[in-house]
């Protein structure tokens, strides 16, 4: 045991300071990224992790909070710092008067939807990494997911978040309150800052009403302008809930890699998976959407759950199915909707003219825009084609990081869409959270 | 003509910097605060805003924005400051296809609403002083109002921000993508930073559908417990968009001072304003609701547009017949849904026990737990009152400021809700954004 290692014993006692087999803190879900932890420590509370800041800010070593590991730009991979792992955290209560619940940062996306289900609510944040990702990464990264169409991004369900400052204090409103506008909102901007400003050790959410129906439709269109005018339409609709784009390529491979059947007797170019709630009936509404909907080629409408899981599959099964193929380029993207389909059009050639081998795989939640870009048979570490797809992306009013955040993989590319002198703030700001360093050290920031 | 007013007109023509007759910029809507504009200045561009910040940084001198004058904190007060007269940005653009409007700060809520009704859509924020009160100030306040218990406050309908740097640069995302997770979302953070950390220029809102059927009831309860927990039953119906606590010397009050009838034959001590909102017969399923709820003594439902009209005019001239009986203090705080009751109960006489001659006028958005506390008859420079008041909320968990800010008038009590940790923290981050302190100088951040 080194002195670093003794004196977070002491903070946290000493089983929960790990030294050796550290390397599942070392690697990141995809296997892209791989760091070095100089060892792994797991408080128990809040308390316990303003100790082990001050350990960390004092000895001059770098602190990665980690949850559930299931980020995708590598900005929760260590380089030599102190993993602060926070599953530890994990308490989920529900307060079913206020329609609240407050989860531990270590608990999983998964344990908070039980926890709602259980008191005949729902948390509007759904994504497939559910049973591992956990309340504090997703509010790190301000994680969006499949609902977010409707139900808004984790940000839009807080109501308060606890988190630790560099020098140890705890920052929370406490009482739940939806309302207070006293000063600057620390623990909201915290969300989405991806651990470099302070370390999320709870949330409070909002839970909501349980929809009395749903239904499912997978939707087949001859071509992307006609999938994209569909969704631009659907996404009016305030029973839609779920606008989910997939590709020809995209569907086969999560049929071979998964031995599922095809989802049509013929292929088509393009599908959308949607979903729609309502107090009753929500078949017959979605039914007579579709109906009015111009340019379906095919469709098949779920009439029960069982449907509604297998329809769901072809989606869900998109990222691990890519993942056996190799480990990808991990792009996500959002296009203004109106240069959505000459986007994806564009730069399947775009990609083809400097990396023949390439495979690009592309799905997303379109009624946002939001397009996961995924490139298989090239060197994970051949920057120039991420270069080139958000040049592309860039110049059509996109973003590039539409809800994974920066993490280590994309800071080359935020002067794209950021000012110097907007960056410039960034730093001035990070330095007045955190003047040493400590938090999340070469995250986020561009170097 | 100064140097500085030389230099201002230089940037934005000479018609549009004002040396005299600059009392309607130096004092606060209520009376309550008096200040001293040095001069006002109204530009035309984000970039003109740009060069007056660079000039009054250079000479050391501040910057006040105002809209519409409407904030109730002396958040847009100027104590020997450039006032920044925002108006001129009025612009109001709507998107039907994407949802969404572009507004310029200097356009007023009812002309955002008004926008969106031509498109057949509606702005989730409203406020009894939308003819007044602009988009750049409720942004910069976090503006809520009488409809965020269901449609949220300003924050959530935001897509995004244009504010003006210190440094003159503007940030901006522009092209309105609902998703973006690219670093530090400063657009976001300048929501609520009440003119300190930059000037919001513009905003770019969501619109939400118009909802087909709308009905409006006013009900009496016996006493306070039974109001409050029809409004903790009533707020967990999504078709409850509004809920609106009053009490009998209030609804006296109005009464008087507008000459209206009293609203039922016999005095309540306390009455709820119910709005709901549903795709086809409003009334039924409100007065479903009301039939179900126990404890009510009185209702009035209404069955039109006139009858809503009039049970609303009862909450909507409760701010004016106020401010007609004097200089009010205005607390506007928030309290845990289970303090409530208790609350307004023992405020009246801990007030009266220091200050007999004190009336003490309550009301507000219960839903939330938000209630606005207006004392006349006292010394509006008498803070003690203010104090006793504060201490109160802040034991029973609530917020010091709702929704209105914290201006100049309520640093005092930052203190009691914030730690001096987090207030070190917000210190920093205003030198980081505003290093010369050229910002709404005196506003928010505690002396």
């Amino acid at each position: 045991m080194t002195d670093l290692a003794d004196a977070l014993a002491e903070a946290v006692g000493p089983l929960h300071v790990r030294t050796d087999d550290l390397s599942g803190y070392g690697t990141d879900w995809t296997g892209r990224w791989v760091g070095h932890a100089r060892l792994a420590v797991a408080p128990g509370t809040a308390e316990e992790i303003g100790k082990i800041l001050r350990i960390c800010v004092d000895a001059h070593i770098g602190i990665v909070p980690q949850g559930g590991n299931t980020g995708l730009v590598g900005g929760a991979v260590p380089d030599g710092d102190v993993v602060l792992d926070l599953r530890r955290l994990d308490t989920v209560e529900v307060d079913p008067v206020a329609g609240q619940v407050r989860a531990g940062a270590g608990a999983t996306v998964a344990a908070v939807q039980a926890a709602a289900r259980a008191a005949g609510l729902r948390y509007g944040v759904d994504l497939a990494s559910r049973d591992s990702a956990t309340i504090g990464g997703t509010v790190a990264t301000n994680a969006a997911g499949l609902r977010a169409l409707r139900l808004g991004d984790t940000r839009a369900q807080m109501i308060d978040v606890e988190a630790v400052l560099s020098t140890g204090a705890v920052i929370s409103r406490r009482t739940g309150l939806t309302r207070d506008n006293s000063g600057y909102d620390l623990p909201r901007w915290v969300c989405g800052s991806e651990g470099t400003l302070a370390v999320v050790t709870a949330a409070r959410l909002r839970l909501l009403p349980e929809p009395a129906d749903r239904a499912t439709a997978l939707l087949a269109f001859p071509d992307l302008p006609a999938a994209v005018a569909a969704a631009a339409s659907l996404r009016r609709e305030p029973a839609i809930e779920v606008l989910e784009l997939m590709l020809a390529a995209g569907i086969a491979l999560v049929c071979e890699q998964q031995a599922l059947p095809a989802p049509f007797p013929v292929d088509h170019p393009v599908l959308l998976l949607v979903e729609a709630t309502a107090p009753a009936d929500a078949a017959g509404i979605l039914g007579a959407l579709v109906e009015a909907l111009p340019g379906v080629a095919d469709a098949a409408v779920g009439v029960d759950a069982a449907d509604s899981r297998r329809l769901w599959a072809y989606r869900e099964l998109h990222t691990e199915s890519v993942s056996r193929v190799g480990v990808p380029h991990k792009l996500d993207v959002a296009l203004p909707l109106p240069a959505f389909a000459s986007f994806v059009t564009e730069v399947q050639p775009a990609v083809a003219q400097g990396w023949p081998e390439a495979a690009v795989w592309m799905w997303g939640h379109v009624g946002e825009g939001n397009l996961h870009l995924n490139v298989t048979g090239v060197d994970p570490d051949d920057e120039d084609l991420d270069d080139v797809v958000l040049r592309m992306v860039a110049e059509a009013g996109g973003s590039i990081s539409a809800e994974h955040g920066i993490g280590r993989a994309k800071q080359r590319w935020l002067p794209l869409v950021r000012s110097a002198e907007e960056i410039a703030v960034w730093r001035a700001v990070k330095a007045a959270f955190d003047p040493t360093g400590t938090l999340n050290p070469g995250v986020l920031l561009p170097k």
